[in-house]
């Protein structure tokens, strides 16, 4: 008789409910793949007296201490999101001698090198597959098939619930409000989407992705933010008559030793791969000295595909348990030497709501040259909701983003502009620093 | 004192030395992700005097024999190409007790099962993601990070020379004999093109993902295959007018328990993702049950990028070695059900050159419905090379490739035409079968 491989969940949600859904109908292939068959054990569970599909009562529990205390688990999968208790639990799972997988960003980007030491001081593994990029291989890749390069760079689309509302905008004219209570109601975007849209969630996957490239460890809050929320529709129509799209990039590089890396909206060349990921699909990028450029792209959320992740992970451990494959030593994180936002050099979009009367431009000009940032181009554009007044659109040379901001600064003060739209970078063509 | 692990190569060609230089550039890298340092023992080459990079004379041989006898060797690296003799030094070295890596795609799609199974007897690893894809990682996600899905469908890009060719009659309106030139003096393309521009190459590296994708052994000769040399610059016209761009697609697929594999020039709708896969760039589309579609695109080829997926699969071999973890076991493949190509479903593209005269389009049209070959569109073109006589352009509705050739056949004989110019399907849109 071939005793199971034990799997107990922490929470029952959407992906948890794929996750059971999988399990019961490919449970002969499963089985086939891993040499034994797996059993689904315990799940814990807010409320009891919820139905749910595929699960039975006997395995629901709302304990995590009958839970870890059930011999037969070898596998803790961990589905409950945010920071705590989740994160006490995987620390309890790995310390009782389990492998544990998990989906949680945010953990894994707050706390991903003290819980994997602790799983090797444990002799178990932790796999995170499902943290970035929902069904898409990345960890994997990065931590396997990409490791014999000196990875430079990585350019992401990682946060879906911004790209339907970016794409949406790029398409149809529309505003970030309305198209805010669309993702809304379409249940892509949070009633609270401040996560998503402040480029938080993004930021945890950021995170994530340059400990496995670049061997780093880099906590969220070092990476220079930007949200969506101050982008306008018209910043979309100007961004495209400059040949760009705007998307919300995660984009970390290696410059001199330092670790450079921000979640902002940029704008980046129309014909560029990354421009054409639409909607709620996710895509990463790689920069290898070996390999070039290689680019994952797929669905990067959603209860299947975040299920066809984690299942990944857990039928990997699985096996390992079968063949009784020890787990393979993992280098230690080292800390990032983060350059400060304000020291990242780029090319930048800004737009400027300013009066219409001579000698502004000049002003402007001047601020920004004052501080070394030379204008490439210039675009004026009449304003509908404004008497008085123009839009003026202008794109940098390379330049920092400190002396941008502090231009800006001096120009609002000065009033010479109503408003400061907008400032994003733009990507590549020199940018990318 | 830590011993190192110890890797032979057979081969010393482009993306030998590319391995080379990566090994002597980032030793120190390798070994402290490993644990142990790597160490080149032995490398198989024809030529003793030529000088290679970064290879000492003592590390030269051109025995297969006395490299084989090497006690010191853990991993033998097969980079020769070829059927033979690589296919008999890649048994014998398994045979041996040694874990190989090769990048060889005939090898693997020839006997790939067969020396799968002799790695397993002898409780060895054969590894080959640089047979697919070149740097992208294809082997390993399907292997490993798909697992959990069952898999539906693979389309892809997987020969980059006539990926470059194709882009570059679909930019320029330069025709086959000129790009082929091109490539050639490019470097792209072989004295002899046969096996990338008739589809051989794209056919070994389909086999092979088949086994991975579906668990089925599929031999390349059993794969439709149609090569590019019957393509024309109007083609690619014509393609674009209708909203197409024509690409050299590896697609395979599961209907009811068969096989649909094919290799053939094929019009894709060109907002599609591969259709905007140019030049020497791979790509690969999964499609599975859990995880929807996911794309994996990079350089398919060179020396450095292929050097990138044999080093990352050296790299998990050592780690493996030095951690002391046995072979997971491999699932034996199954033989596959082969749908005849007479069979397959699709809807095509039909250019006939015909006399302009009346009548004409009602014969072929007859000939086709009497097969139930239904035409969905219908484009005359001036030929400009030709008197009395016109370019005809049909697609068809849903039709078995069968039922065409017969209508075609028939329409020949008939001699309702002068020439049969190209015949090709068209992806998607109910044109997947």
């Amino acid at each position: 008789m071939v005793s199971p491989v034990g799997i107990s969940m922490l929470g029952s949600g959407n992906v948890g409910g794929g996750v059971v859904a999988a399990l019961n109908a490919a449970s002969n292939r499963y089985e086939r793949s891993v040499g034994r068959p797996l059993q689904l054990r315990q799940v814990l569970v807010r409320d009891l007296a919820r139905q749910r599909d595929g699960l039975t009562a006997s395995q629901l529990t709302t304990s995590f201490d009958d839970l870890i205390s059930d011999e037969g688990t070898q596998i803790v999968v961990e589905l409950m999101g945010g920071e705590e208790p989740a994160y006490e639990y995987i620390a309890r799972a790995l310390a009782s001698g389990r492998d544990v997988v998990t989906a949680n960003k945010e953990v894994m980007a707050k706390h991903g090198a003290k819980l994997l030491a602790l799983a090797a001081e444990h002799e178990v593994r932790l796999l995170y597959e499902a943290s970035v990029g929902g069904g898409i291989p990345i960890i994997s890749p990065l931590s396997r098939d990409l490791l014999a390069n000196e990875v430079s760079a990585l350019t992401a689309i990682i946060n879906g619930t911004t790209n339907f509302m970016l794409t949406a905008m790029a398409d149809g004219g529309v505003d970030y409000k309305d198209v805010l209570a669309e993702a809304q109601r379409l249940g892509y975007a949070e009633p609270d989407p401040t996560a998503d849209v402040e480029g938080f969630d993004a930021s945890y996957k950021l995170a994530i992705l340059c400990g496995l490239a670049f061997g780093l460890e880099l906590f969220p809050e070092e990476i220079e933010r930007q949200g969506i929320s101050l982008l306008a529709s018209q910043d979309f129509i100007y961004a495209a008559e400059l040949g760009y799209t705007i998307k919300l990039l995660a984009r970390a590089r290696l410059d001199d030793g330092h670790l450079i890396a921000s979640v902002c909206p940029t704008l980046i060349y129309h014909d560029e791969p990354l421009a054409k990921v639409d909607g709620v699909l996710n895509a990463v990028e790689i920069e290898g000295n070996l390999v070039g450029h290689v680019l994952f792209e797929g669905p990067g959320a959603g209860p299947t595909p975040t299920a066809s992740a984690v299942l990944a992970d857990v039928l990997a451990l699985a096996r390992d348990i079968v063949a009784d494959r020890r787990p393979l030593a993992v280098t230690p994180l080292i800390p990032a030497q983060v350059l400060p936002s304000a020291s990242h050099k780029s090319r930048f979009y800004i737009r400027l709501t300013v009066p219409d009367q001579a000698g502004v431009l000049a002003q402007i000009a001047g601020a920004l040259g004052e501080r070394g940032v030379s204008i490439a181009s210039v675009l004026q554009f009449e304003a509908d909701d404004l008497d008085d007044a123009a839009e003026l659109v202008l794109t940098t040379y390379l330049a920092e983003r400190g002396a941008v901001n502090d231009a800006l600064k001096q120009i609002e003060e000065a009033q010479f502009v109503q408003r400061i739209g907008n400032l994003m970078p733009i990507a590549g063509l020199g940018g990318a620093r």
